[in-house]
């Protein structure tokens, strides 16, 4: 329908995750007419993005160097490790500004469905640094879905014998919610981790 | 918070329309784990339609010769003129095969509030295509809102001399939609444009 390269854009938009048909029309359409200049600025940043971009040797978190920001930090305490599935993960739990542990970034979570094991994962190198560190806790953080919680059940049962305190996230109400409009899950979890009032 | 390219990739992404600041983090995770080749390719496209897509110099579609495919096509009926406002309604018009004239890209609408009077649009040069051509039909097809009917009203008191047929797109209900849903103005023309039954 659309002359050449402009179906080109509008395929390529189009495979961008939550980017239906029609935003991926508008946004070409918009590119079409924009800049030329900030057009350019976009497609170096993405090629940027794919050459500077690396992960963590330690952690398989993002980084710009061998090491990321958050493993190169002395003030980062070694004796806590928090693992989490993804770098958004790291990013979230950073903006709480409640965790000055260090991260190992899983890259995933198990899924056989979509054929992702624990070998896909970065288990062996989670493992491996526990042998050599100095950490103490394990905080188990994958996401409270079907996948996140096998993924931890799974490394629960392969750390357990590592004699470290290995610990989850709390589940409950989340803050500033309707208790109504809470799931039954969430809800029972609530109860299930009922705590003293103080 | 991120780091720096990946910063500036999510910022990228949130100036495109639709793409929220949720929607920008997603689509740069993504990107982040995309094979290289992928995102080096959508890169290149962007880059290309800068360079190769130009605006046909007969009607201001998009081109990517100096005239568009439609002005180029010996079979299009020269008698008959669509003038509409952007390249995505020559699009959408070209998809309803109801329409074997030739077109007219505005680049636009009248819109005061915008800044963007009759001198921003391709109006002049919708004026010496009427002299020059054998056109004796002109269908405004801009849009059915405030500027379309602004940008229509204004080219039907200026074409009005030129002794051509000046056509407007019916109004009424849209097929397929239920009565009662549909806002009273579209409802109220559908009742003045009301046609004998057949």
């Amino acid at each position: 329908m659309y002359e050449g390269v402009v179906q080109d854009l509008i395929d390529e938009l189009g495979r961008l995750p939550g980017v239906g048909p029609k935003s991926a029309q508008r946004i070409a359409f918009h590119l079409l007419q924009a800049d030329p200049a900030d057009v350019r600025r976009f497609a170096e940043v993405l090629l940027e993005v794919k050459e500077k971009v690396k992960f963590c040797s330690v952690c398989f978190n993002v980084a710009e160097d061998d090491q990321c920001r958050i493993c190169r930090d002395p003030r980062r305490d070694p004796s806590v490790l928090c693992v989490v599935e993804e770098y958004k993960d790291v990013v979230a739990i950073e903006r709480t500004r409640e965790f000055r542990g260090r991260y190992h970034v899983l890259g995933g979570a198990i899924s056989p469905i979509d054929g992702i094991g624990p070998d896909q994962l970065h288990i062996k190198e989670l493992l491996s640094r526990l042998g050599d560190d100095a950490v103490t806790e394990v905080i188990l953080a994958t996401d409270p879905n079907l996948e996140g919680e096998a993924t931890a059940t799974y490394l629960t049962r392969m750390l357990s014998p590592l004699g470290l305190r290995i610990t989850r996230l709390a589940s409950g109400l989340p803050v500033g919610g309707d208790l109504e409009y809470a799931d039954e899950v969430t809800l029972g979890r609530a109860f299930v981790g009922r705590q003293a009032a103080t």
